[in-house]
């Protein structure tokens, strides 16, 4: 098992069917493999030694995922750069993993030279874009195609290292994510055993930043089944859905936030998205009122929530189709796919009764090598060939996984625990209401209020704190409907593309730890 | 990964679900589970140790699911013994293995003196069946469950052994190809990934024996997407139907002259088999008058085709249910699945142009560790990572593959080629025809001539050979159509369940090394 196996079998079945539509360019897989193999052999010029890594700072583009192909195929390992990072936690992380060779797209091409202060051990600097590069002693991305004879493939594989992907920048040192060939093509190949999100021969749109595992995954499992790669530069609802209708796409991935974004767009309906056969989502759970719109602008599509981390390469537990349209478990995060074990531990990780909340721990052939050049944080998470995830969570009778980032999102008013998405919910039913995001605000009756954040629809009449109040009172009890309204233009997103709640939070627990 | 791993999420996930069905017996996955643990503390109490191995000489039973789950959990290797073999071939492969400790049903209970005095090496003989083991010294497979406390499962998997499958015993020495469980379960993974052919938590049929790779790799499939297995003994029509309809089976691998004894069976109108999802056959292709005959037996069904051998734990090819409605690539063996890269090369391991034929070769994470100790065998089977089947065949330029044991099924008549499945195909369509296998005999005239073997369907008037002839001149070439014609009952079938051409043909070419 190696990165670069579905490009060859893609090659042998289809190798004049398109690989990759970037804008006007379209290439196919014949092209695709012989620019790989071109752009391997140039690294090896380079000096790329067997092993060594090669880092990526680039918005997404059809050069990322030759980028992708080229470096496992030069027996180099991946080292895909999260650019929102700051120069100094991107530093940090070359200087560790000692990337010699940086490959960096227009966008982030003035970063380099402060990179360069952070680290001085990068031998050489590939210009993605096209025309000359804008650095000075950078080498450009078509000029190395052009010039290098192709390289055969290393076939580096299985238990090889493929890539090292580097978390948890925001807190603490970031970590870098030994992940095997074995680990990527294990979650792929199991997920769509799981449930077949992936249309063989279809289309996969990539919107969501490539450096992260969520469309690396995508990017995966969709090359395995032979299929193409439209390839966006970053999430603009008009430029997705036209995307869409263009290329037929059949497969995306997008957090519940985007799809908030694509089914409130005025000019949704001037779009034919009716080729879309499955959307991936993660990071937070849908709710029932936007599962239903999205259900509607997206009328063949299976909704498939994933919940997992780049430590698991990334899949543990999926929630599928058929579960979202029965709609009874929408806040859960699914079941074990087939290539994992998932269970709920103590401290002493004992399983602990299901509905009690312990730490979600998973076992199976995706779990991560480690953590690179961090043994103790690597004992620390791997034990027992078990990774401890380090999110707190619960198991139902029927091995449903619910995760305690969403069970923490609980708000207690008067004595009573509220869930904040059973209110949304509610408030989101509401016909002026767009979105919402429900907290917990301090108060001095009853210690905690239910406040509710809204967006409204385009043109709806801004209603009244009461008329919220009384519409979710007729869904939900009254000590959970909110006692306060505030009314927003977007709800705030984190990095990861979550509803920001502790930027919510924040301005009414100035002097508390509290705020989710 | 390890093959015990589907038991474990189904555990999670439905523990009162049932989990095998054998007659009357119906037990969960939480009896199964506790039986497999206690199973293999009693397997560790005679002795086996990390490695070992351990033999399985039975028809099918969930018995024989369940030690098939309790080796691996006990630390032991699998050794699932081909029951076709003679005693001096079993003994060969025990003695070779060295396997300590073998389990046996009441069928092949005789068997073991036999057996004992080819290899001195058994330590113990468990009987599979109820009641007092009907052999002197033998130890009863319940008397030990219900003795022994239920061990922890050694989680033992990855690139460790799984198990020994001999293959090859009609012919020279039998191989012990060595199976890793990574090797299993990426081809379980790969195959559903590719062609989701396995309901999740539906229920699986095993007719074909279980010692064979192809059952094999639907119990673990199956096992890894939480389903039950339906076990029955042996192939019998009305048994395979009646348990069909009874238990709601949604996909059973058979061979294609099983399919066809399903359709002409007198009372296939009196079940309900609408619940089949899908039908996995492999070894050879399936007419189209065949197919058709079978879509309509089957109404739901997907009709997949697999291609693939133990040494590739064992699939290399899929063709898939839409292929096969698409009906004009039903003598191709299907395309490389997600899993494997296909390729045909010739003598020098050059890849041949499509079209043209040579060996097949297969690489990707389910190709086998090796033959066991035969260190020679392995280096000529295995080179540069690529398995080497020693089957010959091409590729078109689409990449399906076609596998020349059916091309070498050619007649060369009046200097012209003429394939037999294309005259099969023809005949078949004539609506007294049941089934039918068309060799070349000897010719004064043409060299060989076409010679249709016909089975009629019950109560059809016989045809006489110029109305076969006539009717095929219909369809196909003069050239083509069927000189000769003769009539039997039954086609013959080989050990694997092939029609046995050579069996057909012998009686024409006495002298001769002719002969399919």
């Amino acid at each position: 098992m190696y990165l670069t196996q579905g490009l060859h079998r893609s090659l042998r079945q289809s190798p004049n069917a398109p690989a990759t539509i970037f804008g006007k360019r379209v290439r196919t897989f014949a092209e695709q493999a012989d620019r790989v193999a071109r752009l391997a052999g140039a690294l090896r010029e380079l000096g790329v030694v067997d092993g060594e890594r090669v880092g990526i700072l680039s918005h997404n583009s059809d050069r990322y995922l030759e980028a992708l192909l080229a470096v496992p195929w030069a027996n180099g390992v991946l080292n895909p750069v999260n650019f929102r990072w700051s120069a100094a936690e991107i530093g940090y992380s070359l200087t560790e993993s000692e990337t010699g060779i940086l490959l960096v797209d227009d966008t982030f091409a003035p970063m380099v030279a402060a990179l360069r202060q952070e680290y001085e051990g990068l031998r050489a600097v590939v210009h993605m874009g096209d025309g000359p590069p804008p650095l000075e002693g950078a080498l450009g991305f078509e000029d190395l195609i052009a010039a290098t004879a192709p390289l055969t493939d290393s076939v580096r594989g299985g238990a090889a290292l493929a890539g090292l992907f580097y978390t948890g920048g925001t807190t603490g040192f970031p970590k870098g994510v030994m992940l095997s060939h074995a680990n990527i093509l294990i979650s792929a190949l199991g997920s769509q055993a799981t449930c077949p999100f992936v249309v063989p021969h279809g289309r996969a749109l990539h919107v969501a930043p490539m450096f992260h595992l969520a469309d690396l995954a995508i990017w995966v499992a969709h090359s395995m089944v032979g299929g193409a790669h439209v390839v966006l530069p970053a999430f603009d609802p008009p430029t997705v859905m036209a995307a869409i209708d263009e290329h037929s796409v059949t497969n995306v991935v997008l957090v519940p936030s985007m799809i908030q974004m694509l089914v409130d767009h005025p000019q949704l309906a001037q779009y034919d998205l009716s080729s879309v056969r499955a959307i991936v989502y993660g990071a937070e759970p849908i709710t029932e009122v936007l599962l239903k719109r999205a259900m509607h602008a997206f009328p063949q599509a299976d909704f498939v929530q994933c919940y997992g981390m780049t430590e698991l390469a990334p899949v543990a537990t999926m929630l599928s189709g058929k579960e979202h349209r029965e709609g009874s478990r929408l806040r859960s995060a699914g079941r074990a796919v087939a290539h994992a074990e998932v269970r709920v531990v103590d401290k002493e990780d004992n399983e602990v009764p299901r509905g009690t909340v312990g730490e979600v721990v998973v076992r199976g052939g995706h779990v991560m090598l480690g953590y690179w050049k961090k043994p103790e944080a690597t004992a620390k998470a791997l034990r027992d060939g078990w990774m401890h995830t380090g999110d707190g969570g619960y198991m139902d009778d029927e091995g449903y996984l619910f995760i305690a980032d969403r069970i923490k999102d609980m708000i207690i008013s008067g004595g009573e625990n509220v869930y904040a998405a059973e209110v949304e919910n509610a408030v989101t039913k509401h016909p002026a209401v767009a979105a919402c995001a429900v907290i917990g605000v301090p108060d001095d009756r009853w210690g905690e209020r239910v406040h509710a954040v809204v967006v409204l629809k385009p043109g709806a009449q801004t209603p009244t704190d009461e008329e919220i109040r009384e519409h979710s009172k007729g869904l939900i009890a009254g000590y959970k409907s909110p006692r306060s309204v505030e009314f927003v233009d977007a709800l705030p997103v984190s990095g990861t593309g979550k509803i920001d709640k502790r930027k919510l939070s924040a301005p009414y627990w100035p002097d508390s730890d509290r705020a989710h």
